[in-house]
């Protein structure tokens, strides 16, 4: 069984416990015989996918997640899944951070990824035009300008992970994870989260389609 | 005696306690035997303003804020210049947050201004294209992604203004310090923290001038 994560640039397989990464424009041919089990957030690369796969099922409403949030991502849904309570952050292109108890999804928001943070500061003013420095000090009050758009960005977001976590357990994932999981003592960086919360759902769709058969079996 | 601020779009010109703002493109002549001092963090701009009034005074010399940080815009050290002690946030494209103790600037940071997330957000993805709600409510967690987005954005911001105060006094500035000092009770808007500031400089300079006054006299 191979597991698939659909996303915007690339498309994460999860085979044998690991992580693959494709372009999208750059897929490489499977076996026809083996099924892949995927979630999507991009409407275009699925298409690609299944043009490129025949043997092809989406997991989607197989996540036992409740929430009241209306338009979650997917990706999101299956982190959620990956964990039973807690906190989840993506720390990716963008920074999702989702709270779950007892598999109910109780809300969420998002942040700008560290990247989005630095294009947004060079976007406002040449003179905001500097890498983001991960080694920036943050207990010391910045003293020039990189420091001073590193410490904003990275602080807030860590202000407002730990704000939301309240000795809550963090399960970081995403680009970014490992980097802000450090700041966090209850927390681990699980870069394979969302292919987690996708096997509870292939479990569920193996379940629901055992007892369909069992149905027929008896009809 | 008139003060101008100059920045990157906009030049905002102080006279008789108000303030009015011209483009920089469109500067309105002003009677040639007014003496206009002025701060600028825009070279281009600054020197529209003199080719379109010969009587213009740096007032950049005559600060008297001190300050380890490198690089400082010459308006964020009005801004300190503006109050004593306590925090001066200017809450524009940028968002400046200073601190300042007996007239010493013991440095600062910067975030992205609430339009600049706006845009990064939509940057990240066409998904996440949702003006700010300003009304998002702070203490519940967000269900859908335009509150989740504003929730990410506002909160953070607050955090980190929080997390720096510590029970100071802040003073915002800038087009959106209005909406953030509701949050904090320590707190002013003061839209003419800088001016007040290039007062003290005026000030300062008048005395330099006369004191040299003075020694010509003598001499």
């Amino acid at each position: 069984m191979v597991l698939c994560d659909v996303g915007n640039t690339f498309l994460h397989f999860f085979y044998k416990g690991e992580i693959r990464k494709e372009k999208l424009d750059a897929l490489k041919p499977k076996k026809p015989e083996v099924c892949i089990y995927y979630i999507s957030v991009n409407k275009k690369a699925e298409k690609k996918l299944l043009a490129s796969h025949r043997n092809c099922i989406n997991l989607a409403p197989y996540f036992e997640i409740n929430t009241g949030y209306s338009g979650i991502g997917i990706d999101r849904i299956a982190a959620c899944a990956g964990i039973e309570s807690g906190i989840v952050v993506d720390a990716g292109s963008a920074i999702t951070i989702d709270i779950v108890q007892d598999n109910v999804h109780l809300g969420g928001y998002i942040l700008p990824g560290l990247q989005a943070y630095r294009d947004s500061y060079k976007s406002i003013s040449n003179a905001l035009d500097y890498d983001i420095d991960l080694s920036t000090k943050l207990d010391a009050l910045p003293l020039n300008t990189r420091a001073a758009i590193s410490f904003g960005c990275i602080k807030s977001i860590i202000l407002m992970i730990g704000d939301s976590a309240r000795g809550k357990k963090i399960t970081f994932t995403g680009g970014d994870g490992k980097f802000f999981s450090r700041f966090f003592e209850n927390s681990i960086f699980d870069e394979a989260v969302v292919f987690k919360g996708m096997q509870k759902a292939y479990e569920n769709f193996i379940k629901q389609k055992d007892s369909c058969n069992d149905n027929n079996r008896f009809a």
